[in-house]
């Protein structure tokens, strides 16, 4: 299995929206198309990739680093056992030459080559990447659906409380039983009253609401926060805190007694690592969401795992941000405890395959071969023209 | 006073060389120039920055989101009080939109435009950047001279025990009394024969040799070669192991008695902040490599200066990596223990202003606005076209 060519284009991931500590309006997204020497009912295999949001489109580091060392690399040096392409000696082609430390930006653009690299190989296979996974490194078994939640709740402009409540209806709706709003934007006795009115939404119960900071607080914030939600039990309070303050989250755990979720701004197992080591996280608890399309892909949510296990830490806990495919074929071939969900932003790359009906918040997986994209008409329409 | 234009170019800062974790071969720079409406000397004020080397020139970065943000930023918005352009809010205005965490590579880029800001404002004030510093931060107070270590000794093709010795010598004879050797990348009983030999050299004083492991042992590895250079009381012991491994650092500092030196793979105040808190280093001998080139600059290591007083660290436990002049006005104008100096490699951006002697490892800096890359013929040999 060779790799003929790699493609990349840049397009928008926007969404006008903010929350507590960016605007999205300006969010770009990388797509790249790895063209392979395999052909598969008449065609070549063709794997793509792309970055999820927060992140930025990592254009120029693919095209001065990534993409050349893996288009450079013997295919030999890359191949399994079997003459497939091997993700994790792919990965080290493209890590070649980068010093220790420093992950953030090259663990998306490695995030987006992984990606594609994943689907061509379980394309190649004639499988879909949930069974592959499955089959790799779960001993053969893939959960039948995969639990997800709707994110949304942000502060659109002029968004007032009638309309945070519509937009959760919403969700409902569409067979949703967990939804999550963005909070820290406004003072917190205002997002306290949207919190309210959220809660209502959902028939007052704290489990199918979660609340998210992105990280926006300051530690005295968060306990003035985190006493005011506590009685509400709430799913989980997401990012409450800078990613990389671990005293403030082991502070913070000493005090908040619900759940925290923690994790989206972490790009490698060593960062993942130390939350774990230094956060005082409870893993009977709290929640996880490293994104494996930030942080160098499939790869090294392997090595995440495996941190994770050796420290007492079940993969149930994990629930990846991001919203794509690739975490949802994850999410159910390595026994996640789920995934995020975009119904209303981030299009055409949050979500599932077309026709997936969400039923009490949970979904089932497509059988086709790959990650699925092309079971998705508006993001395979993004990704068909790079194959011309 | 206002951004007229900001030009990029890439060039290369490789070497034949290789430490025990990448070779430098393929290394690359980004030089910016930061074109003011200032005119000094019937010239307009033009401020140059440049990445230092270990981390590639960060191109398609500083084109995608820094250089855009920081020219349309309205010139009111970062400026200060005096009409000056404030390196703090120009900061602020390229990390607009940036979430938190994932401190890699966009902290190149920040620090190559805020390295040209400072330069920029202090030809504008018509001073060197050290006295500026020093006058803004330090009370006024400047040293007469800065340390410095001559860094080398890596795996040169071919080179054997003669040819370490005699580079050595050659550092001695150029002035400096420390010199730096990098370990790691062959059997510890070969690196043995190595560090003896420079030992030699040096007229078997442990305190003039530090030996450089690049992050590459586990914590076995670092703890058999501590056990071995202990008797030799080295200067320190630099990154003997992955630079985000925090618990290993302190495991290996309750038994490695000498000083440690770590740091120069953190590019944040968090990530530094991080190293302190659970790195279990030693205040009162450990040595600090943190580099404001690829660290988001000068407003960041402020922030990262502010931390360690806050930790009972001393400015002079910080000897930054890169070996570049902007720190060299950092360390001269806020009292840090000194500055690496590459005699060999790295050219044309490492070393001092021309002509500069070093008398017992100690340099004068010269008295000129700005930098000082003016009175350096070769790195200014590749700047000044760029205000063409």
């Amino acid at each position: 299995m060779r790799i003929i060519d790699i493609r990349d284009i840049v397009v928008p991931i926007s969404s006008s929206i903010s929350n507590a500590y960016i605007d999205f309006s300006t969010m770009t997204a990388s797509v790249v198309a790895i063209v392979t020497d395999v052909v598969r009912d008449g065609k070549p295999v063709v794997g793509f990739g792309f970055n999820s949001n927060g992140r930025y489109a990592p254009q120029g580091l693919l095209r001065e680093r990534f993409i050349p060392r893996l288009r450079d690399a013997k295919s030999e040096s890359i191949e399994d056992a079997r003459g497939l392409i091997d993700p994790a000696k792919a990965w080290a082609a493209m890590m070649k030459n980068e010093k220790p430390g420093g992950h953030g930006e090259r663990s998306v653009a490695v995030g987006v080559l992984d990606m594609a690299l994943w689907d061509a190989v379980s394309k190649a296979e004639g499988v879909p990447l949930w069974r592959l996974l499955a089959d790799r490194y779960n001993e053969g078994v893939a959960d039948k659906t995969a639990w997800v939640y709707a994110a949304g709740g942000y502060y659109y402009p002029d968004k007032d409380i009638q309309a945070l409540q519509d937009e959760m209806k919403h969700y409902l709706d569409l067979g949703y039983s967990t939804v999550k709003m963005k909070i820290g934007g406004v003072p917190l006795k205002d997002d306290l009253k949207r919190i309210e009115a959220a809660l209502k939404v959902v028939g007052g119960k704290g489990e199918n609401l979660c609340v998210d900071v992105n990280g926006r607080y300051d530690l005295d914030e968060a306990i003035a926060c985190g006493d005011a939600i506590a009685p509400y039990n709430l799913r989980w309070y997401e990012e409450p805190l800078d990613p990389l303050d671990y005293l403030l989250h082991a502070a913070l755990a000493t005090r908040y007694r619900p759940p925290l979720a923690p994790g989206e701004n972490l790009f490698s197992m060593q960062d993942a690592r130390n939350l774990i080591r230094h956060g005082g996280l409870r893993a009977d608890r709290d929640w996880l969401q490293f994104d494996p399309a930030l942080s160098y892909g499939q790869v090294e949510y392997l090595r995440t795992l495996d941190m994770l296990a050796s420290h007492g830490w079940s993969r149930r806990r994990c629930v990846p941000h991001g919203g794509h495919q690739f975490a949802l074929n994850i999410a159910v071939g390595l026994g996640l405890g789920g995934n995020e969900s975009y119904p209303q932003v981030f299009a055409p790359f949050g979500g599932f395959a077309d026709d997936t009906a969400v039923t009490d918040s949970r979904i089932a997986m497509p059988d086709i071969p790959g990650i699925g994209f092309e079971a998705k008409n508006k993001l395979y329409a993004v990704m068909r023209p790079m194959m011309a």
